[in-house]
């Protein structure tokens, strides 16, 4: 459970003031990603279930509370109002594995001003970090073509939350399983892994360690890099002559070198030895570029276990994702800062398919039947969510699948697509800006 | 409170092994960075006290220790011992905040082996994620020249975990304050905050919300470019025409655009209308270079909000550390995978100084007694943190300046250092590295 503490002041300062004028009308705010990073085609929306768990159970506690009033900066109204807050308003978004691109809602919060503005926080950090680590895996995934990838990335992930999230997330991208356990007993992930290079120095000579470690777990796989890769392989072939038909390891893993013509050799000295149903498995350092080379250079592995690149989004560790106010009291509003201009208003997106393949998306002004499948639908209403918002975490990975086949090729795969995927705004949408812009100077400059 | 299942599977199979084998001898691990990131003269270490938090209070609850069982992999001889499970060992480590280069250990485990072992991923996420996390942040204070910089990244931090721990290890490198009222909460750095677009755009007019929010919040920071930067900082002049003395407007707050030419003309405008006292506040995908380009270019600006790129160590997300074996049953220990070759045994660090200022660092042998400031203390003794070993936050900020003040200029500069700063390897440290080669020839090759 999040601790409500987790939102930077100002949501909180702002309510103060929104009470004290009394704005507590109907807002809407708008989670989207401004712009698509240069290496990611498209996004994989991630986080949802998060989201609407914590809509559903923010509280403020007694000494959470207390702590707030300690601080000396907060009206009585705005301690009384959290203290008897709960969240009342609506959510539309897309479902969790859903394709975006920029300047596309990944979901729109609808509630009195203050509420909306309280959850800006917490929101923005649990969908940042979802769909960031989504995106990244997708592309790993991709690279791996149909291969098995392992997520063994928690321990330099950013922080528990992470090492948690991200197994969710990457586990949504089609990644089989996680190394990581509370992932495996949280969410019901597959976990895996091996052993690390500690074992076998622990031990006197490698044979003895892989000895002891095939003898605990028959079908294990077995590290065989930790002096020399090769040599390392040829003593499981010893290990295999030795135990006979006890012998059941599945694997050797390879987790530095040259992984192409380590591969190729210790697939021939398997081969040789009659042990082709022991697979090779590959780690170290690895992500989709570098899977994609390996892959490339036709070496034989079968499995790959990523790692840091893939835990902490190395090449994009963050998106500019923003939650903006796009409506209040029934008026569309935008923000003009450079770089940042906003769209007014509440949100559909229509994506135009043709033969089953998507051929470009529609952003439309809320309530607007334009061809194409809407991909926002009401997640949350007043304060709870609806049945069928949430869809088990495998039922997500089929929906990722099926909507990944639904892309073009050329947005799924690694090489940054030059023009990017269309996405168009409505003729509705637009005047619906030029109007905002209008009335804006109107009020504005009578100021 | 960490979770005991936020670890690898492997840990647990290899301490199953471990056991049914009878490996219960000492072990020592060290927990140290491979190289230094190019963009990185030195790391700040930081999360050690987190770490000593986890190995004092580490326990398998009932639930945890059913679902390990329902796995069906592991020995019943494994789920009793993680059943009276805690942590016997002891730690040596630097302080928190120390200066440190590639290979020297931030910490080391001194504990039996299953016990040593289990701990890895967790000591790993926490000790990488706080001191990547000051590392970074020591580079933004340092470009600031003294000016305050403010911690704004909760909202786009990998998670809930990030979002406390990176404002914490931000505090200990110097940064001033931050928007995480968590963090303040938590571990009493102090808060800070202005506020965000959706409050201006929730106003029919710009400086109707100006006038509303300095009603509320006399000496707050004005956030300016919602629409136009310049008006409305002009709209800032007139409020304070409009209040006279009871214009207690501390700052504006620059949040996109050119930020050079904005921050001098905004210093215009506000001086001419006499309102040299009210400040300028910028912030917007600011990281060090762009600090310093700032003040480079003359840029009249006090203060800093630094959000993502600071808290998600957007250049360096990740750092090459690791946890790696060095000494087991009286016999050091490493490993010869390329790239990642591993120094025998339990280690010090001497810290040689000429006036003051350090020149270089020895690499040594733990025992060993050379010229110089050692930088390993233990910091837990049988499982118990040792008196002194938890400094309050402020005396770390305080010892973090006091530190690096005594490296070369050089060094806590933002541009490489090419060579980086000298780190030696005793004589000792070097015959010790050659023995263990000899002995595990004789060992591995006898198999």
């Amino acid at each position: 459970m999040a601790s409500a503490l987790l939102i930077d002041l100002y949501e909180l300062t702002m309510v103060d003031a929104y009470l004290a004028e009394g704005l507590h009308d109907e807002a809407a705010f708008s989670l989207f990603v401004r712009r698509l990073p240069a290496r990611r085609n498209y996004l994989l929306a991630c986080g949802l279930e998060e989201a609407l768990t914590y809509l559903e159970t923010l509280r403020f506690s007694p000494e959470e509370l207390a702590w707030l009033e300690s601080l000396g900066r907060f009206s009585q109204q705005l301690l009384d109002w959290l203290e008897h807050f709960h969240f009342t308003g609506d959510v539309h978004a897309v479902p969790e594995g859903t394709p975006v691109f920029a300047e596309e809602p990944l979901l729109e919060v609808i509630a009195p001003l203050p509420e909306a503005q309280l959850v800006e926080t917490y929101l923005l950090n649990q969908l940042h970090l979802q769909t960031l680590a989504a995106s990244k895996a997708a592309r790993v995934v991709e690279a791996a073509r149909g291969r098995p990838v392992v997520d063994f990335g928690v321990r330099r992930m950013h922080g528990e939350d992470a090492g948690l999230k991200v197994a969710r997330a990457a586990y949504v991208a089609g990644v089989s399983a996680t190394s990581n356990l509370l992932a495996g007993q949280r969410y019901g992930i597959p976990v895996a892994g091996t052993l690390a290079h500690s074992y076998i120095q622990a031990h006197d000579d490698e044979l003895a360690a892989f000895r002891a470690y095939a003898r605990r777990f028959p079908d294990t796989t077995l590290l065989v890099d930790t002096y020399d890769t090769l040599e390392g392989v040829w003593k499981v072939v010893k290990l295999a002559r030795e135990l006979g038909p006890d012998f059941q390891v599945r694997a050797v893993r390879l987790d530095s070198g040259d992984l192409v013509s380590l591969s190729h050799s210790a697939r021939t000295l398997l081969d040789a030895a009659g042990l082709e149903r022991v697979q090779i498995f590959a780690s170290g350092g690895l992500d989709e570029d570098e899977v994609a080379l390996l892959l490339a250079h036709h070496s034989p592995i079968d499995a790959f276990g990523v790692g840091t690149a893939m835990g902490v989004s190395a090449d994009v560790p963050s998106l500019d994702i923003a939650y903006k106010l796009v409506e209040y009291a029934g008026h569309g509003r935008l923000k003009l800062s450079p770089g940042k201009v906003l769209l007014p208003g509440r949100k559909q997106v229509f994506r135009e398919e043709e033969d089953g393949v998507a051929r470009r998306d529609v952003l439309a002004r809320h309530g607007e039947a334009l061809p194409g499948r809407p991909l926002l639908r009401r997640a949350m209403h007043a304060g709870r969510r609806l049945a069928g918002a949430s869809p088990s975490l495998e039922a997500i990975r089929t929906y990722v699948r099926e909507e990944l086949a639904r892309l073009p090729l050329e947005v799924t795969q690694l090489e940054p697509l030059r023009p990017p995927y269309p996405v168009v705004t409505s003729p509705e949408l637009s005047a619906a800006k030029e109007q905002v812009l209008t009335w804006l100077r109107e009020e504005s400059h009578a100021s």
